[in-house]
């Protein structure tokens, strides 16, 4: 029995909404009475008319009607007046599997409840039946717009009913290009970081473990690690690039083949790559940061700052992206249709470099 | 420039809705010509209105118009028919913090379009004034209802607007007992069967290592370590039960002290915690599950089952969690408010426990 409402005992079922025992909701007759105007006057002020004649006093009074008695006006309402009501739909894989939706959740919601939008989200863990249902809902609402996005970084063909609405698709880019507005992370701005940080620690022979599988952060990643080597004039070495499975297996499987470069230093593709390669040092005897310094990338939420030595890496933005996503949509922010605009990945220092370069 | 949609090329600015230019949507109007009634009956077949008397040929005609134009009724409209709208709100914090809340979204939102009801997901991350504004846009927004969640298992006061709606709390119960339906996961039968995985083992000499932070967890898997004990007629011996900051720095700071316990086996109150034992363990050059056996709680995602050695441990509920709120909100599953409805916590069993029985 659901039975917690102000003076109510009453079940709830799914098909018959509850009224009874229901806390009485104000009506608009009540602001009006209490307010001395007309219903009509009280319409008005709610809905903010520009053209009504309305004297500040009587505005003030049915404000202050409003606010006293807790009258809720019906956000469905001034929906039908406008067309688009005031929801912006975030369509996320992942929100169960990842922490990094979650992230874009977050910025998403602060960014459109600042300009007066409702964040409408729908969790379709890459179920393409749930993904189609979720948008034909958002549309049913008549949403603003509709943020599009992935919990990895990664192209994405765009589903047809998405067209019916403004879109950006956040941390994922269209197959075609110049078919959507799109925001994404700065993948080789962060592979640049990531091996600076080594650079800057006096490091000269770095090695990568990328990932086997292809993503446009694989690139961009690698494409980082060049032009940073190629800044600092060290020449790019193709041994010294390996490949591993993204993960904690990945990495601790990466371990053999990574000591036999005779490297002072390892970037990881990931932070969970880099939490493997812990555990495959740590048997060969070999300590962190003094035998070798490891950087990873993410700043896995739980991972990266709690290894042992806490783990140096590079931020994948995606509170930004969420954000930054809402004010393309809504015409804040610059949105280009013929390429993704990139976000920057923040460096994030720990003990995992020593601050004194090498010997 | 927002222009990926239909023969459109036109800036989304966020106060004017974008009309000029919009995929043209199909109007009732056009629904009632394809089918050849009037605009009356097709509202009639929308609504679904019971006792209107209309042909099933007639219907079948206007739902296939529907079909073939891909015409879109409008949610809002039915709301103001309705009452209420087909949402349900949920209030949830630690969205970006944690993976627990994604699970509870994943699994209320799954049971919610079961049932036909969108979710309106609020991420507050615990801010207060972010939680009163996500709870009155639900109560505009007519709610049928909504699921007050908190990303781990603690009491709670209730907000006072809240009560404006049926509500139910999900993974955390009122301060005041008796004052709200709450569903939160059997913190005492997790502990028990986490203490089981190492009793069945052969282990008799069995730590715990709780948190220092008061919690129901903290109690409820303490008293389960001790049901569980009792039941295989092992005496409860309080110098077993250790205390710690529960993340990796609390159970690597542990290690000491659980050494000098001369235990075969220990439990620990999160998996974050076990992950820093580990380390600890390690640097003594002890080895897993050998030397010692180790089973945590929560199997967290990206942790548990990528530590080496993978680690036994309980599951929290959260995706049940998410989903049993549901169904007690829409008055489907038996919603005391006199006690909370406890989910068990399943078990996980992984390489850190010996199959078989220690010398």
């Amino acid at each position: 029995m659901i039975s917690q409402k102000k003076n109510s005992g009453n079940a709830a079922t799914p098909d018959v909404p509850v009224k009874i025992g229901r806390a009485h909701p104000v009506t608009l007759r009540e602001v009006a009475e209490a307010a001395g105007v007309s219903t009509a006057t009280v319409s008005l002020v709610i809905n903010q008319k520009k053209n009504a004649r309305i004297a500040d006093k009587t505005r003030q009074r049915v404000q202050d009607a409003i606010r006293q008695l807790g009258y809720r006006p019906n956000a469905m309402a001034k929906t039908l007046v406008s067309g688009t009501s005031r929801f912006i739909g975030l369509v996320a894989d992942g929100v169960a599997t990842t922490p990094f939706a979650g992230q874009i959740i977050h910025g998403a919601q602060d960014e459109a409840w600042k300009h007066g939008y409702a964040l409408l989200i729908a969790n379709t863990e890459g179920n393409r039946d749930l993904e189609k249902d979720a948008i034909a809902m958002m549309l049913e609402y008549k949403v603003r717009g509709i943020l599009y996005s992935t919990w990895f970084h990664r192209p994405t063909d765009i589903p047809e009913t998405l067209r019916e609405a403004d879109f950006v698709l956040v941390n994922c880019f269209a197959t075609e290009p110049g078919a959507a507005c799109a925001v994404v992370p700065d993948e080789a701005q962060g592979g640049h970081s990531a091996t600076q940080i080594l650079l800057n620690a006096g490091h000269r022979r770095i090695a990568f473990i990328n990932a086997t599988i292809p993503a446009p952060a694989k690139d961009g990643r690698l494409q980082g690690y060049k032009d940073a080597l190629a800044a600092a004039s060290i020449g790019f070495d193709p041994d010294l690039v390996m490949e591993a499975y993204p993960d904690q297996e990945g990495g601790y499987g990466a371990t053999e083949e990574l000591l036999k470069r005779n490297v002072t230093a390892v970037y990881c593709y990931n932070d969970r790559m880099a939490m493997g390669l812990y555990d495959g040092l740590r048997e060969h005897g070999l300590s962190i940061p003094d035998d070798i310094a490891v950087v990873g990338f993410d700043n896995q939420e739980v991972i990266a700052a709690h290894l042992r030595p806490p783990l140096s890496t590079v931020s994948l933005p995606h509170y930004e992206l969420g954000a930054a996503g809402v004010r393309m949509l809504l015409g804040l922010d610059e949105a280009p249709n013929d390429s993704a605009v990139k976000i920057a990945c923040p460096t994030i220092e720990r003990a995992s470099v020593a601050a004194h370069s090498p010997v």
